[in-house]
């Protein structure tokens, strides 16, 4: 048979996945489960896309702020803008301290937009931006081995969602492409949303609970009518998540050379792992690849990562 | 070829139908619609199943007040227990006059319960009622001929959700034995939710906006980031969702004899279909049956309908 996870090496990771899905696919198994109930549920940033330096969709944001200083420069001295602007990447960083103006601006930026026309910039972005310090296009910054997990869990019987904290109508314009997930099965933090004259219009509001901690096992519930058979994520965001899975995967990221290596954001999670013996993922050991194609390095300014 | 759908009479309904699904599938075609975006959406009360002399899930929070009154006698001079132990069809015909009550009244019965707590008492109410006036347990309300639609919509590689302005946790107990729809493809209005603990616990609040009139293109738009490519309902609280569609099928409950005749509730969508050209379904001429089991007749007594 060929190997359905040819980015993955061997070892206990990846066998501990064939294992669990080879049980739960065995008709008259002990450990059968049917198709209707293989419900498989990943986070995104971090999980299947690189998250550092700073989230994608901040970069896309951040850009649109840019743009909005540019087309009028008295924006330049208020928050978030003056940050954006000025590069100010501790104030940035320190999001739970600046809510209220990081909603603010964006509500001014995407609020009253369609859900068409919001989509038209997300697709402008991916056209044209680039990773800051790999170089590739957005596009290719997913996790070659966790795209072939989702295609094995598909082949599976699985039915595979994405359960993004991020934007849910940021993550559909490309989810199909780069992932193959139908925009259906992206599930994910998103604008309250008001139906109008024959379209639907962003309103400044956010819908809560948003898609992250203990708001995950509720979106997942709310989308499917069931808990994950099956869980990937990366960080304590994930925790809830995780927990409600039969089996959970944790993604670390410990691979300096070839992506990025950090804990931080992701005690807890890799706390629970361990005493729970979940498996956890190590980027270095346990992909043989992680980008489709092969990082140049920083090219691109004007990024305030 | 075998006729998809036996149980409707020819006719421009049926030809309707039949004429949309094949412009849409016919790979080369002009109306040829790639199957990711073949999105179909339909109401549950009233579409899908019988929604007179009272909604199947009223019926479900009556016999619950019911057996709150039996169990705490002081609960019936209170709204809203009182208006079912007294049988008082007009307070609860008048739901709007009474929200405040009618919302205390299912915080009560079912806030604080887990989804699984709310699930066995939605199950052990299938396996136990019977309509109160069809005399055929609920789980045979369906009308054949619609689900023969969404088993025919979904062999031409549709995906069928289906979108009640009614409680999704209740349609889900019985979406798939009843229209073969998985608990995934049920969208609808439901608590606010709360994960601790391991646990999903229902809270008394309600999701905004609630799966009616405009609220229900913007559910369809968080559940699938499309608009439907096809729907169908049959009352003006259908009327945003059929509007977003390309094709829209309304079911006019004109048949006093095998089901129930009325246009209170409709007005406005009859209208419209007919200003549109929709397809309006009458169950009197183009459903040649309607039900699985032939009604036995009113059997049942205690319920306030």
């Amino acid at each position: 048979m060929n190997d359905p996870l040819p980015s993955w090496n061997d070892g206990a990771a990846k066998a501990a996945i064939l294992d669990f899905v080879a049980g739960v696919t065995a008709e008259g198994g002990q450990g059968y489960v049917a198709p209707t109930e293989r419900i498989a549920a990943f986070d995104n940033d971090g999980t299947l896309w690189c998250e550092k330096p700073l989230y994608v969709q901040a970069d896309f944001i951040f850009r649109k702020w840019t743009a909005m200083v540019a087309a009028d420069p008295s924006l330049a001295s208020e928050q978030p803008y003056k940050a954006v602007v000025e590069r100010d990447g501790a104030w940035l960083a320190a999001m739970l301290d600046h809510v209220p103006e990081l909603l603010k601006g964006l509500g001014t930026a995407f609020g009253g937009l369609t859900t068409d026309a919001f989509e038209d910039q997300v697709r402008a972005f991916f056209a044209d931006a680039r990773h800051p310090t790999l170089g590739v296009p957005y596009a290719k910054v997913g996790y070659v081995p966790m795209v072939e997990l989702l295609a094995y869990l598909d082949a599976n019987g699985f039915k595979v969602f994405i359960c993004t904290g991020g934007g849910r109508d940021f993550v559909r314009v490309v989810g199909e492409e780069m992932y193959g997930i139908p925009r259906e099965r992206v599930i994910g933090s998103g604008p309250t949303l008001e139906y109008r004259d024959g379209a639907l219009y962003r309103l400044t509001g956010v819908e809560q609970p948003i898609d992250d901690g203990a708001g995950k096992p509720v979106h997942i519930w709310t989308r499917t009518g069931r808990t994950p058979l099956l869980a990937g994520g990366n960080s304590d965001g994930d925790l809830a998540m995780l927990e409600t899975a039969r089996f959970a995967l944790l993604v670390h990221h410990d691979d300096a050379e070839r992506e990025f290596a950090y804990d931080t954001g992701s005690e807890r999670a890799l706390a629970e792992a361990a005493a729970c013996g979940w498996t956890v993922v190590s980027m270095k050991d346990d992909f043989s690849t992680v980008f489709e194609v092969a990082p140049t390095g920083a090219v691109v300014a004007g990024t305030p990562g």
